[in-house]
């Protein structure tokens, strides 16, 4: 894996887990204390999150942390 | 697993396999395209790294990005 398809790799994750899970954009932003528009760039690899940023979305997702890096 | 303590778990990790691999925080350092003094700041929790430049570390230290997130 190429270092620069991380953020493209782990928000598709996100996308993915945030659906199967049924929750929308706007939720997951309003409980991880993010912005909607945010979530959206993460989803969709436009932005380089922080591991904390990382780790509030798997907390929301009721996740491992360890999962949205399984690719 | 409290978020505010993710920048500790991933640093700890990283220094330990750091170690295990005989590399040099230098060496580290120098092969990630990192300061020197950033590497010590992530492995003692101090910074909180974007998602690529912890790939960039899992690149350098041959392994699997999450095995820096089991903890």
């Amino acid at each position: 894996m190429k270092v620069k398809d991380v953020s493209q790799k782990v928000g598709g994750k996100i996308r993915k887990i945030r659906k199967e899970k049924g929750l929308s954009q706007e939720r997951l932003a309003f409980e991880a204390g993010l912005n909607r528009a945010y979530i959206g760039y993460i989803e969709r690899g436009e932005r380089n999150p922080s591991i904390k940023v990382v780790a509030r979305i798997a907390k929301i997702l009721k996740i491992s942390l360890n999962e949205l890096f399984k690719f």
